[in-house]
Formats: C-alpha cells, structure tokens, sequence
C-alpha cells in the first residue's frame, strides 16, 4: 500500500483534461481553445492553476494536440507547464495515466477540466484542504436535474458525510437517480495515493475505457476516505460542449463580472448590455454606457464616462475624460493613453501609440495612430495624425492628414506648440510645423516651416463665368 | 351530403386570413403587413404554403385591401397566389365564404392566419395528414392559461380522441373553462365538404358573425370524423395584434433563429444582441461579436469573423474575412463580396457593387460603392472608392476621393496595379492612372497618366514669415 | 390636541428625505443626485411634486448638502423648492422636523424619498385623498419577501381596515414576521398633526435616533385614525442603495417607457435594447430599431425609421425621415431638425442647429453644425458643413469642408441654391459661392463667386516619366 502523507497536501500539481474532440462544437478549433471571454478556456484554467501556486501544470492533450500546445506555449505559468499526449482516448483514467509519470509523488495532484475554465480559486484551495494530504477529494454539487451526471453515494445517514461512491446515470438505481448530488470531474488526491489506484484501474466496462471515477472504489477497498466538497456556485463547474452551452456561460459570466463592477460602484446602464473580455480597473464614479466591449487590460480614472457603443481595448483613460458614443480605442501592444479631462469621439478611431494629453479633444471620423498630442490640442473632424507629434494647443483643421507612409517607409510629422493647420492640408512627412505657424486650408506641405510663418501651397483661384454643367446623357 | 374521398388529401389549397383591421397595432399599415424579422407577416405565411407545396392560395384581404394586394404582388408563390375580399366582414366563416369559390373541389383546404407567421412547414404537413382527404383537422395546443380562446371538448374519457366541439369561452362551462387545450385558429378539411358547411353557416349569435367553427358541429352532424393534431410550441401558433405583440415574437424567433445558428457551430457571443432579417448562410468556424445584424441574404466563409454591432446585408463575406466593429455592409441588389482574407472596418462601408479581392484592406472612414479592388488593395483611411476599378496592390491614400458624378453623369476611375495615390487626391473621371504610378497628396488629377509616372497637381508651398494670426473678435 | 381639518386635506407640502449618504453608492456623488434615465433621483420626485401641484417642497439635506442644493437650483418647481438641512442626521423623524418649520399648517404633508424616483402622480393623489384632511395615510404594498421592511399590522379581524402600528423587523413577533404588506416610506399627513406629533417624538431605541414612523403611535394615542393605501406597482416604491439596483430599476423603468410607446404604436425592434432619457413624441408608424438612445426632447414624425444603433438627442425628426444606422444627433440647446423625408447616415453626425429642410441627403462620415440646408441639398459623404447656409439642390462633394473657423472667430459660408461643389473643396470662410456655381475638385475658395460661374483652385497637373519610387530603408 502507498504511503500516505498526514494532513500536509504538500504541493499542488495539476493535471488538466484537454484532449476531448468537442463534436458538437462543429469546429476545427480544440474544444478547449474556444474562447470564454476573449481567453481560451484552456488559458481560464491554466491561469487559475497559476493562481493556486501549482507546481506543475500537465495539460493531457489528444485532438488537436499540436495547435493546443502552441496556442499555450506562451502561456504566463511559463516553465511549470507541461504536455502528456493521450492517443489513443481511452478514457478519463487512462488521461491521467499519461500526466502522472511527470508528477513527483510528494505532491497532491489537482485534476481539472480544460473546458470547464470557471473553477474558482478559493473552490480549489478548500478541495485541496479537504484532501489533506491524505484523503480522496471529489468536489461536488447539487443539481435540481441531476440526469446524466455521477451521483454521489454517501455513507448511510450521513448527509455531510464519507463518499461510498460515483454511480452513473446508466448504472443508479431509482433510489440513486433521487440523489442530487453530483460529481463535477474536479479531484484533489495524494499523488502518491494516484498513481497506485491508477495502475490498478481496468476497462472491463461497456465502453471499454479506463475510468478515473473508478478510484472511488480502490479508495474504499484501501481504507481511504473519500470525502466531498460541496460548492453551490454552478458557474463553477459549467462545461462547454457546444456554442449555446458557450454563449450561456459567456453571458453568465459577464454578468458576474458587471456586478462585481457594479459593487466597487461603477455605473451600467445596463448590466446585459456590457462585456469585459480583459481587465479592467476602475477608480470612483465611472459610468459606462449601453452595449460597450473592453478587451485586454483597461483603466478607467475617476469620473470617466464611456458612451453608448464603446469598443475599448489596452487603453489608458485619465481622470475626468469622456468618450462619446462609438467610439473605438485599441491600443494592441503599444497601448493608448487619454489625458485627463480630454473629450473623444463620436467616431474616433485611436491605434495602438496614440498618447493624448490633458484636456486633448479628438472628434468625430477622427483616426489617431502612434502620435502624440501634447496638452489642449485639437483634431475635430475627419482628419488622420498618423507617426506625428502634436504640440501644445494646436489646431488640427478638418479633412487634414500627415502623410506618413511613402509607399515604403513611414516618416513622422512634428507640429510645434499653437500651430494652426487649417482644413484638407497634407502634411507630408518627414515635415516639421514650426510653434505658432499657420498652415492655409488646402495646402500640401512637404518642407518644413519656419515659426510663425503662414504657410500656402495652393493653386490660384479662377473662376470662368457663365459655365455649362455638363449634362445628363441620355442611356445608351 | 358530399362525396368524401377516403385516405386521400389530394393537392392542398390555402386559405389565409387577412381582412382584419389590427386596431391596436395603432398604425395605418394593414396588419398583416407588418414585419417581422424583415419580411410582411402575410409573406412568412405564404412562403410557408408555398413550401408545402400548395396548389392554390388564396388571401383574403378586407381592411387596406388594395395595399395588401399590391405589397404581395411580386410574391415568390407567384400565379399560385390569388386574393379575394371581404367586404363588409361578417366574421371568419364569411371570409372562408369569399375564398372557396376560387377552389376546386378535390382538394384540401388549409386555413391560415396572416397574422400567425411562423406556423412550421411540418405542423401543416401533419395536420394535412390527419385530415386525410376525409377528416376535419383542427390544429390545437395547450396553454397554461387558456383564458379567451376556445377550448377543445373531446368525446368523453378520450384525450387524444375525437374532437366533439369547440367552445368559446363565453359559453363555455365551468368544467369546460379548465380545458388547457384551445383552437389554433388552423384546420385542414377536404374542400368538398368544406363548402357544404359554409353554405350552411348562419349568423344566429349575439355578433350576428358567420363563424367558421361552427362547422365542427356540422361534422358533428354529419357524422365527420373531427380530429385535433396537438403541437406543443406555442410560437408556431402567436398572432399578433399589437406593437408588443409584435416585439415579443420578434425576439422569440430571433433567439431560435440564433440556436439554430449556433446548432449549426456559429458562435454567436450573445445569443439575445442577435438579429437576422433574411437568410444568413455560415461555413464553419464563424464568430459573430455581439449586437450585429444580418438582412437580405447574407453568406459568411469558414472562420470570418464579425466585429460588435456590424449591420450586413446581401453581401458574401469569403473565408478568413475580418469584419472589424462598426461595419455597415448593404449589398442591395448588387450585392457586396468581400473576398478571403481581406480586412475590413473599423467604420468602413461598403455598398452595392463593392467587389473585394483576396486580401484587400478597408479601414475607417471610408466607402466604397460599385467599385472592384483587386488582390491586395489597400483603402485604409477617409476615403471614397466610386465606380471604380482598384488594381493589385494599389495603396489608395487616405482622404483620397473619386469624383465620379460631374453632377450630371457617373464615370469610372481605373487606377491599375501598383499605384500609390497619395493623401487628399482628387481623382477626376473618366480618368486612369497608370500602372506603377503615383499620385503626389494633394493632386487633383483630371487627365490620365502613364504607368510607371509620378504625377502632381498642386502649388508651390510658400511661407509668409511672421504672419499675424486673426485675432478673437468682440461680441457685438 | 391640534385641530383636525375634516374631510379637506387643503394644499399640498411636500418634504423629500435626500439627506442620505448611500455608502455603497461608492461614490463622491450625494446619491440623490445619481440619475435614473438621464436624470437626478431627487430630480425625479420633485418633478412629480410639482406636477401634483405642491405649493412648497423642502428638500431635507444633508450629505452633500451644498452640491445637492446646486444641482437642484435650476429646477422647473421654482420658487415653490425649498431646502433644510440635517446636519447630523439624527432619523428620519428629525430630518422631517427640519423641514416643517418651512411648512404652514394649513396643508397636508407629502413624505418622500429622494432616492425613490419613480412614485407616481396617481398614487400620491390617491394618498393625499386617503388622508383626507384628518387621517395619517401610509402607502404600503405587499412583498413576497418583506425582510427588512417594517411591516404593516392592521386592527384584528381588519385586512382593509385601520392601522395599529408599523413594526420593524427587529422588533416584530414572529406572527408579524408573516405579514407582507410593509411600509413604503411614503406618507400624507396633515400638517398641523405632524407638526404636534414630530414635537413628541424621542431617540430613546437601540440606534438613538428619532423615527418618523413613531407618529403612528402617537396618531393612535390621538385616536387619530392611521389608514393604509396599498399599491402593487413595486418600480413605485423601489429605492436605490446601490449601482446594481440603480441599473435595475433603469431597466425597468425603460421596459415599462418601451411598453408605453409601443401600445401607442410605435414600433420597436427590441424593447428590451430601448433607451430613453428625456421625452420622446412619436406620430403614427414609427419604427425604432435594435439598440437606440434617445436623450432630451425628441419627436419622429409619421413614418419615420431609426436604424440600428443610434444615438439621438433633441431633435425634431419630420414625417418621412429615415435615420439610417450608426447615426449621432445632438441639438443640445440649439436643436437639431431634420426635414421630411430626408435621409441621414450611416455614420452621419447631426450637431446644434443642424437644420435639414425637405429631402436632404446626409450620407457617411459626414459633420453638420449650426447650418441650414434647403429642401433637396446633398452631402453624401465624409464632408463637414459648420456655420454654412446651403441652398436648394445643392451637391456637396465628398471630402468638402467649410472652413469656419480661422483659429480666433467663427464665419458663416454661405452655398447659394444648385451649386455644385466637387471633391476635397475647402470653402474659407466668410465666403459665398453664388446660385448655380461650380467649384471644381480639389480646389481651396477664399474669394466669394459670381453665380452660374466655375471656379477652380488649384495647381497644373505635371507628370514625371519613370519615377523612382522611395525604396524601404533597411532598418537600423
């Protein structure tokens, strides 16, 4: 018989469940790379792994095998990840069969699902507790409609008490199929403990497949206790086997994180209508309007109002600033900054490296992209800063554009402090807008320009009088 | 009495229901040519008869008649489809009245509402079925509050056995008030005996009506079997009658129409922000962002995606398209193809006749109308695209625009492959630029030029040094 | 004993508690100053006083007092509003002995919640009549779940008749505990009852603070006899203490604002994607579709459709228009109309004093403010018009800008009827480009232009054969 360590758990490592088809998914993605909130669900779990402080993560992969170790090869656990390939599938036992070769045996081992990405940390931590170094843990839950789980069979009479065993639907007895308590796949159980039951497992069963439920019994005959830890939070255990049992959990968890956003005392105005796939900080008094979408890592400074229909994503928005309506900010690697108080939108578009100061307004069909806008500068209508830097109050005019990009390489525009550019200019970089200058509408300029200095570069204006429009010509 | 043909519907007539005034809809359009996921009411029903093969189909219109008329006139079921009024309306079996003249006698009457839309192909394939060339079929279901409509009285101790009589709630008894199963408003019955009955309807009731189902107890009399084909989904057989009304099943379709989808493997990231007016065709691995909307015909290749709030319409988005946040796609009768792998939005529109290449990039703020851009074309900031024929590779500049209408007649632009127009161009048409050309920002290009040419049209940049700036001026 | 007027409740006073700190507000915000459907709670109920007519309101501040008292200066009540500070906050029976010193003693006395913003007109009228001149009258309502409410006991034998007292929760029986009508808040009282009563009232109970419930004792004391008005409309009673029952109550009260308009006809595509803050005056057959926001003061005309998306706010919107999706208006003060059968958008904005007459055409990415266009003018696509006047038939070309602005003063451009003006103009303003003119692609006009004539603007068109384009630097 194994040696059982005495309520010292030990390590965490974790074997995670990742090999399944996911038929119904109708997809050639893994299963488990379908995205819950803009993460993998793989990645949900891997991270909470991360979070337990596990020691070492195995992944047991099997369809798809090769893209789901590359999709998490840049994983943020890094080193303490591993692979076991299972293929042939022959069932959850011989799963963990491929894992448990790269687990010590100090440890307890954490056995979780790939496509169940919501488990909760404090969920896992109080199972690992429960297992205690030297008990079998099962985490547990009661359905209202429990067909088609494994119902959980305690000992006569004890509510709270020793599992007997994991009976599935097909095998209960009526009196079993009353049981609402079911097994939600997730164990907490000495490695050492493991690996014994796991080589004495069979597939002596219809399907012909090696059933890691079927340690329950081995358990048992080794006078291992096996004990059950109920959680109420079913969001915790939902798997994905289809787009609609995705889609649910994808609003269900949306939900739970715009109340938890709520709580800290940010404004919805509708808590339906609100999606976070990221992070997102808070300080005092946000308010987000109907139906906005922030992505990756956002930041919110106090008072910031977002608009109806805001997709935000790796931004930085300061104290005080608002963003109207239809807005869309996506700062990918290089990241957005809105100053404070500055006003954006509606219809603003800005790219990854726009950095806008305070007080910065930037209006509507208005596209920013790797340029900076020093404080009280101003692009209101339909222009594009691309690559330039923008001093200190300057006026952008409408339907001006820095031309940034020579059909080969791109150039910056610098546009010194109370320049004033006025409408459909080109500014054709590299250029440098002397401070105070002024740029006549319809200009384009590709030398730089003394301080001070008005600058045009347009046609004269004739006019040819009595002009016959042409006219309409009759179809052929 | 009438022949009866046994076991033998023969072909199937339509009868649909369209005279009503729809009072509480509070509108001056008739009911039945309200809309519901885009299409007439009236028109989801007579696509449904067309479907199930239906030999003749007549409505018959009262209120707004000659509207109803006209607005189905160019209906698929085409000369199929024949209207006959009621005038005045003297209730149901007076409308049946007006519209079995139109019928031959050998076939199979199917009555419809032109206010229930979504009555399934498969319901009246069944009820025909159970008419059998010789039965009254009435299409029932249960209702957990069956208050208001008339409840099925079924021959004693026979609940799925023969039907004894309809009876309207304000007639009916105690015992009978807690019948859940109620009247559809639908029925097959073999023409021949159908007319007979009609002929024999009185209007001896506190509405002084005709009502049609007063033919059951003509059966009754007649020693016609009646029987009742039970359905259990209640959205098959809504009217509507008001605004709410309209609304509700608006949504209870559309969230059918998006399991559907996602039964099929669309991932749709919020199921209830989901609307389809048309048809929407997806390959595998589609990704719909929340709060889009799909009209006319829509056709979506494996893995495009489909930003948040996006409207698309009749357009063909081939595989690998990114469709980008804020994207209004409406291909009218042109239709739209955005090809594989191209880029598209964010705040991009494209209209009829837009034809995308492989791989060719929209960016915001632009818009393209019955233009082709070849393979690897690039519009990608403030620009129109009209009438005109993009090469490969070509780099359109931002603020660029074609001027194609003279203001009396539209012209092409050609812009071959290779060429980069610069920022703010004007491309005057009929005007081509050569291959390989470029076109300085700033130009406004009236003449063709030659492949491989730089061509500028703009004035000499001159600056003006210590140029004094308009000052503020005082209110008056 | 004060004089009991009989059976004549007088004028109307009301005191609003808004006093409160709301801690799990999480804000710097008074909380009755958060808003429900673009407006401040307290906002809210004083609008209800004055619309039943109050002769005095005193608000009772505390927390926040001096911004509450800002925020509420400008209100529509006027002169009739009051303030009183509460300074501690002592109960609410001493918040209400602040205010009535401001109170004569003819009057009935209204108790309301600044943070209980949706009590109807209806109700309190229906209260102050319970009162009558003679009674204390409470409204209550009965809950499913009353924990935490004071509960309602009526004289034994009584379920409609006379109140014995209001029991807190801590204190009831378990008897009372059962009891599910509970105590709003909300009382009418007469005034000079209340006042004797509030002079009795003492902090001798666990929390040391004096209780305007108390009085119900007293009144019984009195024999004056205290009568319950029950409502069932929750959304009336229900207070906010927090941002999720803040957005909760914002989605009700926007179903039953969806509900309202639809059963007066208007059309919605989904109520439940509805958003009104302010007024919204629809005529017959208006279509909404999926996801709008109206703020302020809006009205549709007959038949006009709002696509997905939009934002609007203080506009008039003739009969025939289509608002097409993705469209912003805002008319803040100056308002925006849009003339009849207009069409705006995709992506248009429509800024204050926007002024579309009959059949204007605003197409995308296109900017009006503070202009006027006659019937027929269009300006289809990424253009600006500020402080312009534009004639009958006039085309505005794509990319066209009015240049207003010359860095210190605003001037008007002024575009006589059937100009045409091409593509990429700039119009310098002060500028007027007479009736019938033509401006020419491209072209920056300063000069004002004689009508009928062609004006253009710009540099000769120069092509330089075999241009070496810029080759990609090889980075460093």
């Amino acid at each position: 018989m194994n040696q059982i360590p005495q309520d010292n758990q030990g390590p965490v490592d974790v074997v995670i469940m990742a090999a399944g088809k996911g038929t119904r998914m109708k997809s050639r993605l893994p299963k488990v790379l379908h995205r819950l909130a803009g993460r993998a669900l793989l990645g949900h779990v891997t991270d909470t792994a991360a979070r337990i402080g596990a020691r070492h993560v195995v992944v047991v992969t099997g369809h798809g095998a090769a893209e789901v170790e590359a999709a998490m090869s840049g994983s943020a656990i890094g080193a303490a990840l591993q692979f076991a390939r299972q293929e042939p599938q022959l069932g959850t036992g011989h799963a963990v069969q491929q894992a448990v070769p790269l687990l010590p045996d100090d440890g307890t081992v954490l056995v979780l699902s790939g496509d169940v990405p919501l488990i909760g940390e404090e969920t896992l931590r109080a199972l690992i507790a429960a297992s205690a170094g030297r008990r079998l843990a099962l985490l547990t839950i009661e359905f209202d409609d429990p067909s088609g789980y494994g119902r959980i069979v305690r000992a006569e009479g004890q509510a709270a008490g020793e599992v007997m065993a994991i009976v599935e639907q097909k095998d209960a007895t009526e009196a079993q199929r009353g049981i609402r308590e079911i097994y939600s796949g997730v164990m907490a159980v000495p490695a050492a403990l493991l690996k014994g039951w796991l080589a004495r497992l069979d597939n002596r069963n219809a399907q012909g497949e090696y059933y890691l439920t079927d340690i329950v019994k081995l358990a048992a005959a080794d006078g291992v206790p096996v004990v059950a830890h109920v959680i109420a939070d079913a969001l915790q255990v939902a798997g994905i086997n289809s787009p609609a049992q995705l889609a649910a959990l994808e609003r269900a968890w949306q939900l739970r994180q715009a109340d938890a956003l709520m709580a800290q005392g940010v404004r919805l105005a509708d808590p339906a209508r609100f999606d976070l796939r990221g992070a997102l900080a808070c300080e005092a008094d946000v308010e987000i309007d109907v139906n906005c979408v922030f992505e990756g890592s956002v930041f919110l400074g106090e008072g910031v109002r977002i608009g109806a229909n805001c997709v935000i994503a790796n931004a930085r928005i300061e104290a005080g600033a608002v963003i109207h309506p239809f807005t869309h900010i996506d700062g990918e690697k290089a990241g957005v900054t809105v100053g404070e108080r500055s006003l954006v939108g509606p219809f603003a578009r800005l790219r990854p490296g726009a950095q806008l100061g305070t007080e910065v307004h930037i209006g509507n069909f208005v596209e920013v992209k790797n340029s900076t806008l020093a404080e009280g500068a101003k692009a209101n209508h339909l222009a594009y800063l691309g690559d330039a830097s923008v001093g200190r109050r300057v006026n952008y005019g409408a339907g001006s554009i820095t031309a940034n990009y020579d059909g080969a390489n791109k150039h910056r525009t610098v546009i010194e402090d109370d320049v004033h550019v006025g409408s459909n200019c080109v500014l054709v970089a590299p250029v440098t807008i002397g401070a105070g200058g002024t740029i006549g509408g319809g200009s384009t300029v590709n030398k730089s320009t003394e301080p001070g200095a008005l600058t045009v570069a347009r046609g004269k204006q004739v006019s040819f009088a009595n002009w016959k429009r042409p006219q309409k010509q009759p179809k052929a």
